[in-house]
């Protein structure tokens, strides 16, 4: 018989796949002799039975039954007994954290007869009747799922009518007219009665919990985090204990260090005479951590202790609830904390200093996404700033968009291409694909472990929470900060780091790396095998790659310095007339005049990169893409011609811009099939690079400049330009030695590279070309057509042009690896496609040993991360990355 | 030392690849001890070594000596000696007939002093100076290679002037004056006096010989028969025969059967008193064989005799050249003899039955691509003609074109898609350009063995040669015949199987297969392991691809139903209606009217092809290709525009088509990816085979739908659509049993293969995007923009979406055959790529093991034979095709 139940004393934190996180956390503070209110667990096998076949498995009832038997015996307590009747929390707990599930119910076993046995042993009624009506609140929200402005309609009517300002004002007979409400509400919403039988009640409860799995919000949450559906949800059924008994009673959470800022501090956050519920929900303002030294400083003191004991046994920072019930500390969850990217870095590096992980776990607790939040922009300190209000700084960074108070509207605003930013009283799962719209997120209430709060910094988006200054009019879209009004649709700034919302665009700039952040890249540099370089084609980006630490530039596109992209708009015209020229000898005219500005280009870049070597990809983009659209001159003419107006000039252009319009540019016209029917393009270049290093090389300067041929599909193209560039090196003989190489980025090439690897000194995969031409998708069309849907319905279980797909394009590159250095032995192979800075295809790159990985600047220290994660993953370290 | 000369007495047949395939013949017949003029030949080996280095080989020149001796003291004659000159020929001779290089010298051995000396010898003066002359316009020709016009106005003017019509009516005196004026020309000409030194001569047609490898018309020749560049020319040099000393002699070519027709008859030509160029050249106009008898009965029959004697010898029909010197027979050439592509096949059949060859041998014989020609078309028996000229009907089939008397006008018109016929005097191998371009060729001089003909059979070209009824008046641009007059562009119509020369375009019907044919593809049905399927869309095709031999249907398109390429142009509203819908709703509707259309569909193309199986495949293109273009519509919106008319209507239209136009329509949204996202359209493809299905087999029909998903990249799309299927089947319950496959034309896909097995009952290559895929090339663009100069310069062994590329593309269906049947043992696999008609690609798909081709109905028969011969060549048979 599989056992499905387990006692809270019989698991360890090493259970978390059967217990879930909770439940095993749970076991493991029992284990270590923590104060733990007793209970049990059901197993994620449980939830995972329920899920496929739509009932409980066989044995569970029983297994439920004795261990609350147990329970029961332990606590002298019964569930519904009518004189000691057991309370019990019943929450959901999956082997990972996920806020998007029904998280919670308290005081279970609670009914009409109950409520009067639990008001006469902790001889307050009002206590007993206030945890009836909660029980019957979350029970109708997070079982029933009514909905809940209703119960916050009949709260708010009998509030008014007795003339409470706040909860605990409100009577002990009010509160009983308030359950009664409660009950009518749910007969009302639900068709059917409150149920009465403190075991039904848990049972719906579990039933919940299980079938919360596969709710939307849930659903949502595993694809936007990567989460496997098949871990399952844990229950904890546990005795409660009460924070809400009276002002010797308190709930909370804590941190064992600024989850900000990562400073080794307590933190964290209470409310005296509450429930659990109470804190997170941001519905009263909790108070900071110390003053709970001064109010109970005995529970303070155990608390602290507690809390430095469990850092040190977990070895990172933690993350706990607790509840105060008379005086007497109760431990309710602990777990790693979530922390900010800076926060996770500095814990690391601290935790490292302190002597409680060593450099290796160090690096493997920092998610690489984590630095690439880090680089986020901040707003320029020289900027002057005008402040409309400040709330608390929840995730730190800047960003600037219109404002918008639906999350509606946030989406389909972002779908129409525009910035904005969300802005709520409070924000709810419900509320998520609003954020993921959005530039940043600011909530009026919540503290710093509100929702909006804890999602936001796990998205890495700019979030002020708690900014009670603002008043929201939802009706006339808009919000008032004292005298001022700021309107849905105006332009704002928000600073996550300071609080501050801030009147229209400000300008921001761009982070720089800590201290913290430069030691663990130097202990990720020590342990990573791959290369890491970036992907640069002006000086300043080789500089700002330096800046980031990138040894080389693996892919230096020559068609920006060719005009494209709005670079060098002077350079365009000579570009065009190269283009349009009639005969070869036009076509030279102006490539003479381009060649000493490639020149330029490449004794600027090859400075700057040097010692480093730097990967000069040859003209590849299809010549059409430097002239005007076909469909821009077809009206223009169509016009012109309509209104008898003269278009003969614009007729002969478009006659050659026709000429040269294909139907599919990205299998067309372009790479290496320039080169071989235009060789003089080609020739002019190396020319260029050959003239721009020697001269380099003259000053004592050490380049190491790599000749990229693109979109070799067979060996001959590949040994045409060899022979082309072996000419020009035996008329202009340069001193400096170079290499010769191609990318790989049709899947001929992969499959061949045994016979390219004959010519070719080096490979450098394409991999967003090569994604394109194995799966057969057009990157400019396929994410709006269907490829965004395919993603989100899981036909495919990553975006490929992502992360890297390894079972068809890695298996192109590992082939193509392990063919071209079978026949050229040594051969450096690397990766210039967007997946070189993405850490899942960083750690294939590593897995099949290829020489480098070459990225945009801005990921270059999220590759080097990456990569080293991936050397000590291939260790047989396991990763244990400290905030998922 | 390695031996480049060898005696003709030394070698044989088999030695072609050393001896050329001229030398191996001459040795081979000297062999079997008939008469050949001795001689010997100097290896291709000792031409490649000269190809490469630019020299003899070191012990060429000694071994050419020693074999010059031998051949002195076997006919005791030495060359240049002042009393008994030896002449001999130089004749070229590749491993592989090759028209395009230089061919022959007569007469060489000849000068100031061996021309008395010959004279004296042969007591007749006149001959011997004509010979001198011969010599010397040859060598001028093919070894100085100085402009033949102004030898023949020489000639003109000295005929003039002494009044002759012919070259024989040329007395002594005058024939001496020419060599006089022929020496002249050379100085002029040539900058050097024509060599006196006979062994000069010798060396200076060796080295021409040897370079004549590489000049561009034998590259483009090689490039257009697909002849490798190393094989190089062996050089032929032998004792001359004289055909042209008086009315004793004669020469001439002649087949051992009708070369056009393939009937058992000796065939062929002579001229008495003349030399081999003669008759080849088409100036004179030979004689039919027949009449020799009469003339030279003796040498008649020995010619007779020795032809049999060889066919035999051979097991083939051979092509032989004779001179006949003073009543003595000389063989100077035997070869299998060139035929169209009717005879090819009569021809083995008919030596099956004569128990000459055996089944496996007849197979082998006949070229894929001959069967192709007989498909062409021929005039419609009973359409009225209007004959304007008859000349010798040199190649079969007819055409239709604008008459066009310049082969670059020619080609010029071609690649404006005009279709033009070539009406030329004669053809030269500076023409073929032209003859390439055109539909077919006439010429108004020749016989059936001249220029034109040949290689018009050689491609598959209807052709007449010898229309000496026409008079080309070249200046204006027109040809007269009798009293009509035609011009340059008129359309006209050439028989090539009955010489007509047809005023305007006439009907043409398509040939049926004749008796021969029909009795060879059996064979070749019996002999082929591989399945041929036909690709076919409507009832009509699938009628006739069983008609040709086909066994199913390997592919049917659905997109033809839905309107595209203006088959149903009625269907195409209720298309568009279903592409334009703004709700599932609106397109269901649409789709329900589609339905029955479809099942139509479906009902008639299961019937003509029942009991073989029929693929079917689900809609594949992007549905924009059912919508007018972006370019169309924007320019008719701002011609509209601009002219303030309303446009409203063709603007909302526009919007659409805008938000379905795509970048890379070929990477797009099509094929499955289309019934992921739009599931109602394949499940009303799918219900509608269903529903025909289960009416045919309700009628007892026994039919086999095989229902091919397009376009699958990843597994998960080919499950959904299998759990689709299957879902309609449990609705609708059909009894029949049909497959569910797939297309692997993505690279993903074959490299999946493994996993795609797993829900793939069927494979079928689509190779042709599999190839624009694999290479990254887009079909629409690649041929005009890089493909056809990457071909014409070998940057590309083959055009790859003409033959399949092995080491790419074939790569890939390996791989996805072996990994797929792994995966799902027995798999069928398939191809239904325009390579399924490709013999070379055929080959390849039974080497891997595939189950069936399927091609166009047209291509059927070719695939059968290819088939088949695939099969006998994987058993150990060599090819040993007749007519290469």
């Amino acid at each position: 018989m599989t056992t499905y139940v387990q006692a809270f004393s019989q698991g360890n934190a090493k259970m978390k796949e059967l217990l879930g996180g909770k439940g095993a956390n749970l076991a493991e503070m029992t284990r270590i002799g923590l104060p733990v209110p007793p209970g049990f667990t059901i197993t994620t096998q449980a939830c995972l039975y329920y899920a496929a076949h739509g009932v409980h498995p066989q044995g569970l009832d029983e297994q439920v039954h004795a261990a609350l038997s147990a329970l029961e015996t332990q606590t002298g307590k019964q569930l519904g007994h009518k004189a000691l009747p057991l309370l019990v929390s019943v929450r959901s707990g999956a082997a990972v954290s996920m806020p998007g599930m029904m998280d919670t119910v308290l005081n279970l076993g609670l009914n009409d007869d109950t409520v009067q046995a639990h008001a006469a042993a902790t001889q307050n009624p009002r206590f007993a009747w206030d945890c009836y009506r909660r029980l019957i609140q979350m029970f109708s929200n997070v079982v029933l799922q009514l909905p809940m402005h209703e119960f916050e309609k009949a709260l708010n009517r009998r509030k008014a009518a007795c003339g409470a300002q706040t909860d605990p004002q409100i009577p002990t007979d009010v509160m009983q007219q308030l359950v009664n409400d409660y009950k009518q509400l749910v007969l009302e919403l639900s068709g059917k009665p409150f149920p009465q039988d403190p075991r039904a009640q848990l049972d719906e409860a579990v039933r919940a919990v299980f079938a919360s799995w596969n709710n939307p919000r849930a659903v949502v949450y595993r694809r936007l985090h990567k989460i496997s559906d098949s871990l399952g949800t844990a229950v904890n059924i546990q005795a409660m204990a009460f924070g809400n008994m009276g002002d010797d009673c308190a709930t909370g959470v804590a941190f064992t260090r600024d989850p900000n800022s990562g400073e080794k501090m307590f933190y964290g956050e209470y409310l005296l005479n509450a429930q659990g519920e109470d804190v997170v929900a941001g519905i009263r303002t909790p108070r900071p951590i110390i003053e709970l030294k001064e109010e109970l400083p005995q529970a303070y003191d155990q608390l602290f202790r507690t809390c430095e004991l469990l850092e040190a046994h977990y070895g990172d920072m933690q993350d706990i609830e607790f509840t105060i019930e008379r005086g007497h500390l109760y431990m309710l969850q602990c777990r790693v904390g979530k922390r900010t990217a800076q926060a996770a870095i500095r814990i690391a590096v601290d935790l490292v200093a302190e002597g409680k992980i060593d450099q290796t776990q160090a690096l493997l607790r920092v998610e690489p996404s984590q630095i690439e939040t880090l680089l986020h922009r901040r707003i320029d300190p020289k900027a002057k700033v005008d402040v409309v209000a400040t709330g608390l700084p929840a995730s730190p960074g800047a960003a600037c968009g219109a404002v918008c108070f639906d999350p509606d509207e946030a989406e389909k605003r972002h779908e129409r291409g525009e910035k904005v930013l969300l802005i709520r009283h409070e924000t709810t799962p419900d509320d998520i694909h609003g954020m993921v719209a959005s530039e940043g997120v600011l909530t009026t209430r919540g503290g710093m472990t509100c929702h909006a709060a804890i999602v936001a910094r796990g998205m890495g988006k700019p979030c002020i929470v708690g900014c009670s200054e603002i008043v929201i009019d939802e009706e006339n879209q808009l919000l008032r900060a004292g005298d001022r009004i700021v309107r849905a649709g105006d332009i704002v700034s928000i600073d996550g780091g300071t609080g501050r919302l801030i009147m229209g665009q400000v300008p921001l700039i761009e982070a720089q790396l800590s201290k913290e952040v430069q030691t663990l890249l130097q202990w990720a540099d020590a342990a990573k095998v791959l290369g890491v370089r970036a992907n640069a084609d002006t000086p300043a980006d080789a500089q700002r790659a330096r800046d980031f630490g990138a040894q080389g530039i693996g892919l230096c596109r020559t068609e920006h310095m060719f005009g494209q992209g709005g670079h060098h708009p002077e350079r365009m015209a000579v570009v065009q007339q190269m283009i349009l020229a009639e005969t070869l000898e036009d076509r030279l005219v102006a490539l003479a005049a381009l060649q000493p500005m490639q020149e330029l280009d490449f004794r600027g870049i090859l400075l700057a990169m040097a010692p480093y070597p730097v990967t000069i990809r040859l003209l590849d983009p299809p010549l059409h893409e430097f002239l005007p659209g076909v469909l821009e001159l077809s009206t223009d003419v169509a016009r012109a011609e309509a209104l008898g107006q003269p278009h003969e000039e614009k007729l002969r252009l478009l006659r050659k811009v026709k000429a040269l319009a294909e139907t599919n540019p990205m299998l067309g016209f372009r790479g290496v099939r320039l080169g071989v029917i235009y060789p003089e393009i080609y020739e002019m270049q190396v020319r260029a690079i050959f003239a721009a290093g020697s001269e380099l090389f003259a000053q004592g300067i050490d380049i190491h400049p790599e000749i990229m041929i693109p979109l070799v599909g067979h060996v001959r193209e590949l040994k045409l330009m060899r022979d082309m560039i072996a000419r020009i090196h035996e008329e202009m003989q340069p001193k400096f030695s170079y290499l010769v190489g191609t990318m790989i980025e049709v899947p001929r090439a992969a499959l061949t590279a045994a016979d390219i690897a004959g010519e070719a000194e080096f490979f450098s995969f394409g991999t967003n070309d090569l994604t394109q031409t194995t799966y057969g998708y057009s990157r400019d069309d396929a994410e709006s057509r269907f490829l965004s849907q395919y993603v989100a319905d899981k036909v495919l279980p990553e975006n490929p042009f992502v992360t890297l797909d390894r079972d068809g394009v890695g298996k192109l590159v590992r082939m193509a690896t392990v063919d071209g250095r079978y026949a050229r032995p040594g051969l450096k192979v690397g990766i210039c496609g967007e997946h070189g800075g993405d850490p899942a295809s960083i750690a294939f790159c590593h897995e099949i040993g290829l020489s480098y990985v070459s990225c945009s600047p801005f990921r270059v220290p999220i590759a080097r991360l990456a990569a080293a994660q991936a050397a000590l993953a291939a260790q047989g370290q396991k990763a244990t990355a400290s905030a998922v």
